[in-house]
């Protein structure tokens, strides 16, 4: 039977791959680990081929809820830059690939540390625990540095990276990622979203406006059962913006999320951050000049970017929820695919 | 043809009322000004009954977009109280209804900015410049008092006080009220939300996840216009709750606004605010003791709150919009009521 | 006898005027009301002699302690742009010239709220209520208008404008303002301070590291009383910085304040806003083009910044002291000077 | 020749030790690590002695410069609760400590990441890269493991755990603590502050409110160099307090911070963090009903508080110079104490 696809979206066109790789020079890759126990992984974020530590790109985060352990927020919040490629990864393994981060900086940058600042490592988690032994901490440096290695063009979504052990509406979640196109006049700007969905329980699954989880009665038990999951939103564009106008489209990642059916629950670390890839700031001991010279668009342009964002962030966690793979992990834990559930319905109604 | 009623929203039961004024003790008031050109009016909410200055309520807020002149959350954020009713109005009346809010409570507590600190007035505002004549600057100091005298159990709806001017969709808005009960053991506590809808346009507009604007081919050229409006998001509840715990509530009313259709668009002032009324604050001078005691539930007990807050703010939202009738205000400007759109959509289905 | 001069604060040299009109375009302005028990008044600084609701210039403020009632921050961090001139009155003076602020710029505008966005105004306030009757609402409209129509380059410091009714360490308060010389490669910028003083007790009164107020035994016991006065200071510059930026000189602001002897105490509403002059950002019906271009300073010469605002607002806080001539306000209440109280202890020292 | 002692800081009396470890139950542990260029280490403090997982304590933080990497916090706002032991140590050691945290709480908690929630690793940083050498990554889990297993309520000063490798003004810089009693009516209580104090330029130095470093003429040209240091600053009381107003009381660690001559450079992480030991709040496994009963201070009456946090907050940092000998790390590397600085300088007077 042929896969089922995700409806698109909202009114604007996606880019041609649909992915956060149509914004340019932005590049995606994953280390997988499955065997037994072990269902997680490593997904790193490019924002460009360079040396973010030299060349760093503006950005700023909103957390809708901050039951979470990401780190790297608050100088990204006071200086308005990344410095690294963006990590994610499971709860536990922040630490490691934190590690990793620097050390890799470090290796580009003898003098982080030294005759150099430190530089700010950025890995965001969720919680795989579910289906991935958390406990036996099976993530390593090595991972990061595989999956920045795979980084491309191409985003591979679903169960894998980061994604690989991601539970979403009680489905397998994961990776996903969309793009939609912006026109302001005669310019084109691309809006990029990635997703590590791992949030939500099926009788609240809302796609595409249809509320999926509502029609299955044998869910409704689990109304009353605690929101526990995450979801980390990555928003990249090639639009001159600066790190405060990426906040603001930042915050309408949210309404992307809330329009699938999440309330941003107690337990979740919900998190989104944009970035721009239109300008990059040099590291100092770079700078021509003391002043440094950006364009921004004006903020009364900003509206269809805010549609691009939350139609971009939704299409991405339906795209995760569409591609992810059923997958078993520890104790017999497992989590069947969203495709699966479809068929099944799709046969039930045949019946 | 009869009226035709919005849908419940969620699977949470509404309190007896669907209004705000289901959490005991809170009560809502109107003064209309509807003559001409000047639509417009005040909306007060009072958490209780008596002298806020004196009792205040915990209360906090959370900006989602802040193009607003709202006035009063500076002090709300510092203190994590209210100490005046909370007034609703258009953009240009904020400075008479907070010297109004002022004199009140100088009335009430004579040493006010003598031997007593100041008060700190709490005045949110839409725009309502479409069918209104804000440059008249109709709202007085006299019409605060007005709605304050008429505040009641009983919430009217619609195009009344402050939501006397306001649009919403491209259609008539206004002033909408809902209410969800949450059961915690064998607690029952009560949500309520009271919006002040000002914002979206109709190609936009889901109702109850049905895209509604989606169907309406006609309005398609209207995709590229600005979004202009703003909301005002009251949440009222009974359940024992400090000021972050309210801050979290208030953060889900932009749930229920996204489900909508809205995104927080540039050039809106949204902006909710939570308050509690198991517990007042005394006035230092009242305190019998230094110190306070409270009852908190426990933070792992709040997502059912989360979707009351949001489904009752979507509930609200609609009731808004159903219960506005149509209003034609300056310079030949007019919104037509949803019930108007929906019997015609009717008519044309059947035809 | 001679005037007593304030020290210079910090290493940096001060500008021309030692006042925030060093930052070329600045101006200042006041109304001073003083009969009997009205002893108040408007200060207005205007960061350019344009229309700022046209030209609009980056902006950004910080809140040291919340319990203020000032007006417009809401837009300000949202947007990053201060779009009225920045006023300063009386805690409940904020209405009146908020409406002020309002008709003056639809005297400009006549489009604000009808075919243009709304305005934003922008009121600090104090409390002056020991000197001044402000329950008499004496500050009216007009008043705004004759601060802003005196602006000049010249800034009248001391009992004047909104600092009329003012205390500061149990002494008469007031406005005060400073500036200081930055220098940046072969560039020279300008960081001006002005200050609306009215906090503290004299017993933490410290002048340029000397503990003033712990030399004067018989204030002893003032030490138990309440903190309950507030602070406004503005910063301008020159210099080209974003709204992020100018948040981050904003913030040391409160390192000059700290220096005088403040904790920032519960009763105060004590912030800060810093803007810059360099750049204008247009209204968007004025704006050339989508896309804005500007020049930022590197963040890593910010330094010098920070011990400009930190110097400059110390000073200011000094020269407020020092130029606030003693004042008789309502119900017999008085605040004698600095200089009269230094004279006396010269004279004691001499006995 | 005898030990050279600080100053006492303020009219607030200390408590007996002059220590964080005044406030009832606080324990403070290190782990040094010193050889050839390895001096570095890790600082732990305990608000308790039990499990803070199940017995978590009120928390809350303000930054005043972000430029850190130090992790934890966005969950500590978020909640409002502590759940480890809080950690210090150098910026490349956080993954490490962090991991050892999250390790040494499932531990005791065998369901952490599994049946129950992940736990919030809070683990503070400055750079020691001047004296240490960071690249070698010497801390280990282990040490964090010592550090926790020597806390008791001695608690060594200087040169010591995580501020090995720290250099203050020039100076060595390092671990410092303090106390100030609080009366409030009848009742007691204590403010203790624990400072890692990596900060500052000798030309800034502030020792009770004389500019030591104004006078050392050989010191001027170093006036122009960055600021590259950062400070931790933990404030613990026995105080009843809420997140929301222990951020107030956090807010102050800036005014004792720029007492000393900080600006809060723009390379600096200086971030405060207070917590406070009267109330726990239980793990949800434990609670014994939905609701927990707190008390708290009045508002009102937080200005002693205010004052004894700024006043411990620059004894700390003062003890932390005074206690700090002189230390030799890579690449020839060293800091003076300054002890010695102090001698020399009185040697020159006599001479």
């Amino acid at each position: 039977m042929s896969k089922i696809s995700p409806p698109h979206i909202g009114r604007l066109p996606a880019g041609p791959a649909d992915s956060i790789a149509d914004v340019p020079g932005v590049t995606v890759g994953h280390c997988t680990l499955n065997y037994g126990a072990i269902q997680t992984g490593v997904t790193v974020v490019r924002p460009h081929g360079g040396d973010l530590f030299r060349q760093k790109v503006p950005a700023a985060a909103v957390t809708f809820n901050g039951f979470g352990k990401s780190v790297g927020l608050m100088q990204v919040e006071e200086l308005g830059v990344l410095e690294t490629p963006i990590a994610l990864t499971n709860t536990f393994a922040v630490g490691a690939v934190a590690i990793a981060q620097t050390r890799a900086a470090v290796a580009d940058n003898p003098g982080i540390g030294r005759s150099l600042p430190s530089v700010n490592p950025l890995v965001f988690e969720c919680n795989d625990g579910y289906l991935n032994d958390m406990q036996a901490f099976a993530v390593e440096e090595q991972h990061y540095r595989q999956a920045l290695d795979n980084a491309s063009g191409t985003v591979v979504q679903g169960a894998v990276g980061a994604g690989r052990g991601m539970s979403c509406f009680d489905l397998k979640g994961g990776i996903g990622s969309a793009s939609r196109k912006v026109a302001i006049g005669s310019a084109e700007y691309t809006v990029g979203a990635l997703v590590l969905a791992n949030f939500g329980k099926l009788p609240d699954l809302v796609v595409d406006g249809e509320r999926l989880g509502k029609t299955l009665k044998c869910l409704q038990k689990r109304f009353d059962e605690p929101e526990k999951g995450s979801i980390i939103m990555l928003i990249a564009t090639d639009a001159p913006l600066d790190a405060r106008q990426l906040r603001r489209l930042a915050g309408r990642a949210g309404v992307g999320l809330a329009r699938t059916g999440s309330v941003y629950g107690h337990g979740s670390g919900d998190i989104a951050l944009a970035f721009s890839t239109a300008q990059t700031v040099p590291h100092m001991a770079d700078a021509a000049s003391p002043a440094l010279h950006f364009s921004c668009l004006h903020d009364n342009l900003l509206d269809p970017f805010f549609y691009a964002v939350a139609d971009s962030t939704e299409q991405a966690i339906l795209n995760a929820l569409f591609a992810a793979e059923a997958v078993k992990g520890r104790d017999g834990h497992q989590r069947r695919s969203l495709s699966d559930l479809l068929e099944i319905l799709a046969t039930m109604e045949h019946a």
